[in-house]
């Protein structure tokens, strides 16, 4: 309602500036007994930590520890909220002093500014890509409650730089550079990134996420259909420009005929994306999201102050060149918490 | 939370069926004083009604002829929820008898089945785009609210059955067939059209959706930002598979400063599609949403029956070959019902 | 959020003003297979019509019939919303055009429209006791829902006109004069009753609901607490100005010696009206509302007119003298639409 | 929606336990520009720390030092979510180990078992009155929010172990023992405290919270409307049994005729409490809420074990003899919750 909370039956709510004390958030909603622990959230957290991945500008070096304060006992979720919070330990705020007055394209200091009439503006404050931190501790409590039921979300990257690649080796692309959904695409994207890097610039891409052992019947219609919450739950991410569902825009090219996935067993096709009338079919769930260039980038770019004056910007300070890989896992999570949220709901209909 | 409401502050619950006795809804939270009557409604009403548009195949004829039942005194709102109802008068029901144990493939029957246990099969029910109506009647109300605040949203066709047009003339494609963006592209579209429908076969397209007029400031962080509400909106109608803002998913394929748009004024480019940091920046907002095929075809198809037994189908009844041109009004409705309850949401902070 | 829709899983919306055309609602989220038709509504609304109950002095004549529009198919809910609309049509706007700029003592003629800068003045609008109409239908839907699952709901009388009664033979109430818990105490009620109208003036009371077979484990603590919801829920009709669960008030005088119900089967007390710690203990839920008397008296009043000049102010039209009987069945509607939400949220954890 | 989110616009969010690590929570859609700081805050909680007050039996001695997360900068709010944590210093779950399978009469240690399946036993768990903390500190929020627009709300004691005092000098009560509403009650309420505490027994009262200045129009018909909202906010917190508007259970005792508060100016009586129709009038709004007797007693409870057999129980630990004072800032704090909730809903209606 106010935005910083997320899901109707499974709640995240989060807080936390780029360079404030701390962020953090609110689990509400998590059925009891779900085994849950630091590690099992940590573990994810990780995924998305400054400089994983292999290929990221950022110098700044944060552990991202999560402490989990209350919700669990005896090592298991109590159906009690789970709040955690995660330190901010490397801030150097006066990296960002120089350039307060000047509004950096591509990023969020006048539309916030437009919003609130003032602005943190260190490291970006709430708009800055660290607030997704939480999302990824959410993410982990949704899916320590899902991994029991079969359900499992895989997340990796398909485009990188304008490269696609094929979808060959996903179970283990959370381990690989770039999340790469092929193995044999990593040198040629590694090419692409460093070309891209020696020009100050910076690269965008495609992800995809695919969800397995989702039940039939997830989803409510008419607007809260399962695809809607998806887009939304992606589309709410930073760098996030265009959401798919299955065949997605090429489905709008496709006739009914090619289209339609015929009702066989085994399924002989899958451009639903499992998803039909917005609730699940029982087939993956299969989503994509195309991550936006990062718009932090070190070519001179023309701009305005916040006094209205035209104005150049270089822009300075810790910066990744893509928020690939580290948006994947928090792409991840946003699916895990949609999912999560969905099967609370749909136990009210057939519990 | 239950699926059928739309909006936090400015919200639609919506009701009915395909099939039966009638289909409405009510609009809570229009602020009092938004001169309002049928006609405004049933204007935007006509637009999806049956046989619209120049290309359809239905031969369903429905008056949609809206009643507002509350909300209204004296020819304005008066703050309080604005109840409306659309009879349906030209049911046949006996159409769907036959192949009520039939899953139609591309359809929600089977989901609905292991959603709910049970379903009213008479022309998909409540997954019908009969329930369409009730948002455009939605949307009418938002517009009326929102055009004295200069708020102005346009929606056309830029691409049908995979053949794209130029975004040219858009101002007057509400009444141009297909709600084409182009005039010179409509005898290349019906074309297209009239070979699918030779072979019983249907099509989709893309739709081009843009906000006027918005101020600077809507959009909720971080989970409600305004391109996530739109994404949900948009992808919450039947036959979205995809959704973009701005460029989308071509942004994926750009460097940050090709994408990135400077900020001069006038400005040069719209990559954002008006939106930064999930909140609107001043610019036009942009959307765009991948329609798929209609998936009720004449074409024989592989499916099964409601015991688990492969068959057969070949959908009868009466249906469009198209969503397009009807779902554009639709989808304009969902782009008004999303700003009204961003334009309220915002007041909280900058009343 | 707008104030026209209450609960979280189990919804009702409503809509509608005492002189418009219609008024109505829409169930949310009552789940499949419930057995629902109009007969069941309808028997519920004859007990809150006009002229039930034996003492009321309205004239106003309304058949109160109710239409189901959807969510309905073979005799039971499809799980899809439950449209219903109750047509007006016995309106005698003329009876309030006298009085428009006259603000009613006790009325929310003056805060209306503070808060709308405008509003229907017939016959008070949307702020009419009329209304309720809407909340019995939905409390009927949930009933239904309920019935099954072993969940009853009797409300009654055990004060009116400052004379108290014993609760002695409560399932018969609901057919009983004044809905009163006692049969003897009828005579002596009517003759209090007969005093007021006498002197043009009206009169409160006290209504008590209990539930039975009501589940351990429904509430959701901290703030959703089920004693919190039901105070919320009675607290919003019209004419409750206090709430009261189990003991309430003289819980407040008690030690927590003779206050402690002691845990043992079978109970010996229910001071804790069933709840503790905002959760369903098993025993009957118990609540009690206080009944403000009806504003409208025939007795002149000092007031203001809209343009804040003193007046005099003699209250025509046709009311009851008493909200008693009429809000009995709508504050067990209430509790009904409560029990159900918490039924549907408990099974997310518990299915 | 899970229970622990309190408000729609206004948002509190809130975790912990009464031995977990801390406690906490989120205010979520507090406008920027609110001047806000740890001190602030602080105030507010001192006001119900243990040992606060004079009268209590607590031996915890918790600092309950609040820390700001997020949300401020530059000493004001800057319209994001304010994260705020608590942390518990002095547990000793030792203390409970003893009676962990024995259900406590009075408590939610049964219905806590029926709802989750599991529980907290350490000193109550989630049900610990110590999460009233995280309400005190959203409340202080909702103060520094809503004194720049001139609403104070003040909360004092008028009843304490059945004896009833004057509502005499309430704007010192905050800093008299027991919160009480006329400083020459307190020597008799002393004693009525020695005599229980004597016999390990415990005592109840009656919390009034009057709020001024606040503007006519707040309240959301029909089903949130003010009081709605009140009762709800104030009958949430634990030891709540009953809650009260202007003249409350008396009205139901009075004829309209001595019930209706004339319109005059200035305003004679306020039997409506400050509401009319769900919405302020601009008169105070006066609430009073019944605290039962605090159920951990010294004295023998017959109950039963947590495998139904019979037992008997003297609750030990560290326990207050009532709830009053401590209660007194917590109850404030849901009416400041509340009002700055309806400050900011009002806005979207008449900005």
């Amino acid at each position: 309602m106010s935005g910083n909370t997320f899901g109707v039956l499974f709640r995240l709510t989060t807080y936390g500036e780029s360079h404030g004390p701390a962020l953090g958030g609110v689990v509400d909603g998590c059925p009891p007994g779900v085994a849950l622990s630091e590690a099992v959230i940590q573990r994810e957290l990780d995924r998305r930590r400054p400089g994983s991945g292999g290929l990221t500008g950022t110098a700044r070096k944060e552990p991202d520890a999560v402490r989990l304060l209350s919700g669990v006992f005896e090592g298991a979720t109590t159906g009690t909220p789970i709040g955690f919070v995660i330190e901010n330990t490397d801030q150097r705020s006066r990296d960002y002093e120089a350039a307060k007055n000047l509004l950096r394209p591509g990023h969020a200091d006048g539309t916030y500014l437009s919003k609130y009439g003032r602005r943190d503006y260190r490291g970006g404050g709430r708009a800055s890509a660290r607030e997704t931190a939480a999302r990824v501790a959410g993410g982990a409590v949704a899916g320590a409650m899902l991994a029991p039921l079969g359900v499992e979300v895989l997340a990796y990257t398909v485009e990188f730089g304008g490269i696609a690649c094929a979808v060959k080796d996903v179970a283990a692309a959370a381990d690989r550079p770039f999340c790469a959904a092929d193995p044999d695409v990593v040198p040629v994207w590694e090419a692409r990134a460093r070309e891209a890097m020696a020009s100050g610039d910076s690269l965008g891409g495609v992800v995809e996420i695919a969800a397995t052992g989702v039940p039939a019947g997830l989803g409510e219609p008419v607007f809260d259909k399962l695809d809607a919450r998806l887009a939304y739950a992606l589309m709410g991410v930073g760098a996030v420009k265009g959401v798919e569902i299955g065949a997605g825009f090429a489905a709008a090219r496709l006739t009914g005929s090619t289209n339609n996935d015929p009702i066989v067993n085994p399924p002989e096709s899958n451009n639903a994306g499992g998803i039909l009338g917005g609730v699940s079919s029982g087939q993956p769930v299969i989503a994509r999201a195309a991550v936006k260039p990062i718009p932090s980038i070190a070519v001179p770019q023309r701009t305005t102050d916040t006094s209205g004056n035209p104005a150049q910007i270089v822009v300075g300070g810790r910066h990744d060149r893509s928020a690939i890989p580290r948006v994947v896992p928090v792409l991840k999570a946003m699916v895990l918490l949609t999912l999560a949220d969905m099967v609370l709901l749909q136990r009210r209909i057939r519990p």
